[in-house]
């Protein structure tokens, strides 16, 4: 870890070697023994509590409750829903030996639990008593999709929330979207500075199993777009396959209505990619324990007194969890450091900078400098850090906004497409007529079909068939 | 849910079958379809996330960081370090297949994360700087033991923390000893109220791959002990198997000195089945967010009048969690359901507790009711909850005590276990004599051996060879 190096190549120039150098140089990741893993180290993980403490506080509210469900499900109940196991089939990790012995039924790793929830669901509902039951995991899921991982963005292994909640009508199932929808969007939007495009799924790309699903789609600086925090609307279609009925208040028997919704590790990677620059990581102050960091500039015969001033600037903005840097190293290697890994604040404090009763105080996001007198220290840092998370949130918006396109016609599709920007069109939402725009535009997809638009009578630009409203498209992870 | 069954068994005639009744119908665990594996329902995850709370806290404090590594450990990487191979080899669930195809090398589901960490330690530690590094995970481990699973107690997968811990020295890495007992000390007494027998595990019973460990043992009121929480100080066993080196300040290369310790959701299994009664479930306070249920005594004409009375008393007495209990059913029956549910108070109001500014306080423990003046509730309501806190306990305490005999011969060894005690007796510490012992009593094993115990010169009760110390033996799960 004594060795130093920087970002070797550009944002701009090689987005995916920067990525991954940003990840493991800014040590929020590294790569494991096990082929498409990844391992969350400390300054990672970090990030994965923050956003589960914001959600998971929200939920709480709404009355969800936390559980936890077994890791290894059964070939035979992962089976009962078709359009679901058909959709998770080519993924599952399958345990099928134990100690030395041989099962006799494969036992699949969780890659959504659905299948053994609802399977309890059936017992435990009985009466509208029973409902609405609210509950929730934070677990780990493999789906065994790709071979060379994308730290936190495609990996084998990821962490997540999987919500699955139960209503006695679909009325109130559907009502929660807009609840969740405003959980994610909070600690997306106020958090992690984050804005996206909220929408419904095509039939294509909806999950496997549910009746519609709404999504949240990111726009990464490389031109792709990548697919947030998902609510699903099951409709019946779980509760007729796993049997969940409820005795209603006029005593006759119903199947439920449900929903499912999740947030992931992926998210990290999104933020990341989204702010950070060719020095290193950007981050959310707000994401942050440790916003400020203080390195003082030591010379042998003022050195205990600057440490002495540091320290008391550092109990001054103990709510930012600011720490002094007292390693053995030079302070221009330090500077380095938290770039790279991405520190909101440095405060650069030396015997000339005590005598003027000031600092030297560096943001991460713009890189500039500005001298601050230390009596102010305290006010400046929290309007600092604050335009730090305002500044992250608009640049992000501002990137978004200028590459989302309405295209009117096939040429202004494919001019979109090709300059990586988000074409909005006229779409008939058919899985053959998506099928060939795959085909026909090398990969691109639909992401989501804004919901607030306003519908019109269109045609869809590909088949000319008549439009179900206007979706995004572009290439997407 | 809404049929009424309370426990039908009691806890000293049928302790196997109290205990599964009070779990499943205290609602905190249900079986699942997998064989061997249980389902935390929330009111049990509530617990475990307390547990988690608390510890992870007290060791982030200590400087401790959280981190998440893969789920899946390649055969190979697993079986690197001999001694610690071979005591989880029998109890590995194996990935072989994924999707539509083998795998060319299987993948255990980790039972432990000592080899796929230490693996990446080799990599990123290098220089004395890197030290000390303490890194923690809260995740779920697959041990493939029990197919007849008793819910926390005996499970195929449970959760857990893992902290691993890379010093420069030896008598840094033993340091972190009490600092670590302290830690789970401390939630284990002053939160679940359980006060437990701490000491060394012999050589046959320590962790396999550690130099020694240390435990935490509990007498559970069937007459069996249980281990709970562990330190494991490792030597420079798994850095030297796993190429754990460090430049050290002179700039000599050495192997690092390594720790582990965890604390398991099997915890709720001990603090249930130590305070509970025939009731159902008793649950210290503390561990609790709502420690206080308000049941309404409702007439047609004085309904409102009541329940205003309540949600005031409910808003008086909010931060210990009270919630009015309006449930469409009999208040015998909401009584019965908070008792089985370990509700620590319950209070009563109906129309004539009102005039006389009155409510009925029943405290979950002792089952014992008291007239309580309205004005003194939320400073009543303080006192009880600690009483109660600290009577469970006291209980315990005096449940251990009454169970602990220091035995000088193998009559009093005998006698001890035939009457479910645990015997303190001399012992060799070999893992021959141990073998023998457990034999020919019938599964009796060494717990542990008290840390702070004086050494004299004694012979082994069993072989009559030289004692290392005195060891707690027993019947333990």
């Amino acid at each position: 870890m004594s060795k130093q190096e920087g970002i070797t190549t550009k944002k701009d120039k090689d987005f995916s070697e920067w990525y991954t150098q940003i990840i493991l140089k800014g040590g929020l990741a590294d790569y494991s023994s096990v082929s498409g893993a990844i391992i969350l180290k400390p300054r990672g993980y970090e990030l994965w509590e923050k956003i589960k403490e914001e959600v998971d506080k929200r939920i709480k509210k709404l009355g969800v409750k936390n559980c936890y469900f077994p890791l290894l499900i059964p070939e035979s109940l992962l089976s009962k829903e078709k359009e679901h196991i058909e959709g998770f089939f080519p993924e599952v990790a399958w345990v099928t030996e134990a100690g030395n012995s041989k099962l006799n039924e494969r036992l699949a790793i969780r890659p959504t639990s659905e299948t053994i929830m609802y399977d309890s669901y059936s017992k435990w509902i009985r009466s509208w008593r029973d409902l609405p039951l609210k509950f929730n995991q934070w677990n780990n899921v493999v789906r065994w999709e790709f071979k060379h991982p994308i730290p936190f963005l495609r990996t084998r292994e990821f962490l997540w929330n999987e919500g699955h909640t139960v209503f006695a009508t679909k009325k109130e199932a559907e009502a929660e979207k807009d609840q969740i929808l405003k959980v994610y969007h909070e600690v997306l939007n106020d958090y992690m500075a984050l804005p996206g495009i909220v929408g419904k799924k095509s039939k294509k790309e909806k999950f496997a199993g549910a009746e519609y699903t709404v999504s949240v789609e990111f726009y990464i600086p490389n031109g792709k777009a990548i697919q947030g925090p998902d609510f699903h609307h099951d409709g019946q279609r779980f509760s007729r396959a796993y049997d969940i009925k409820f005795l209603n208040k006029d005593g006759n028997e119903e199947y439920a209505w449900q929903n499912t919704w999740a947030i992931t590790t992926r998210m990290i990677g999104v933020m990341i990619a989204m702010h950070s620059d060719d020095k290193g990581l950007i981050i959310p102050p707000k994401m942050l324990k440790n916003k400020v960091v203080i390195v003082p500039i030591l010379f042998e015969d003022s050195k205990s007194k600057v440490i002495k001033e540091a320290k008391t600037i550092e109990s001054k903005l103990k709510k930012y969890g600011a720490f002094v840097d007292l390693r053995d190293y030079k302070p221009g290697y330090k500077f380095n450091d938290w770039e790279l890994k991405g520190i909101p604040i440095r405060i650069e404090i030396g015997p000339k900078d005590i005598q003027k009763k000031q600092v030297v105080l560096t943001r991460r996001d713009t890189n500039k400098k500005e001298i601050v007198k230390i009596k102010d220290i305290e006010k400046k840092t929290e309007n600092v850090l604050e335009d730090i998370q305002n500044n992250l949130y608009k640049k992000s918006e501002k990137l978004l906004k200028n590459n989302l396109v309405k295209v009117k016609d096939l040429k202004e599709f494919k001019e979109a497409i090709k300059n990586k920007k988000l074409a909005l069109a006229p779409f008939c939402n058919t899985i053959e007529c998506e099928d060939i725009i795959k085909d026909k535009y090398n990969g691109v997809k639909s992401l989501n079909s804004p919901l607030d638009q306003k519908k019109g009578k269109n045609k869809c630009l590909f088949c000319r068939k008549e439009a179900d409203s206007l979706f995004y498209f572009g290439k997407s992870y």
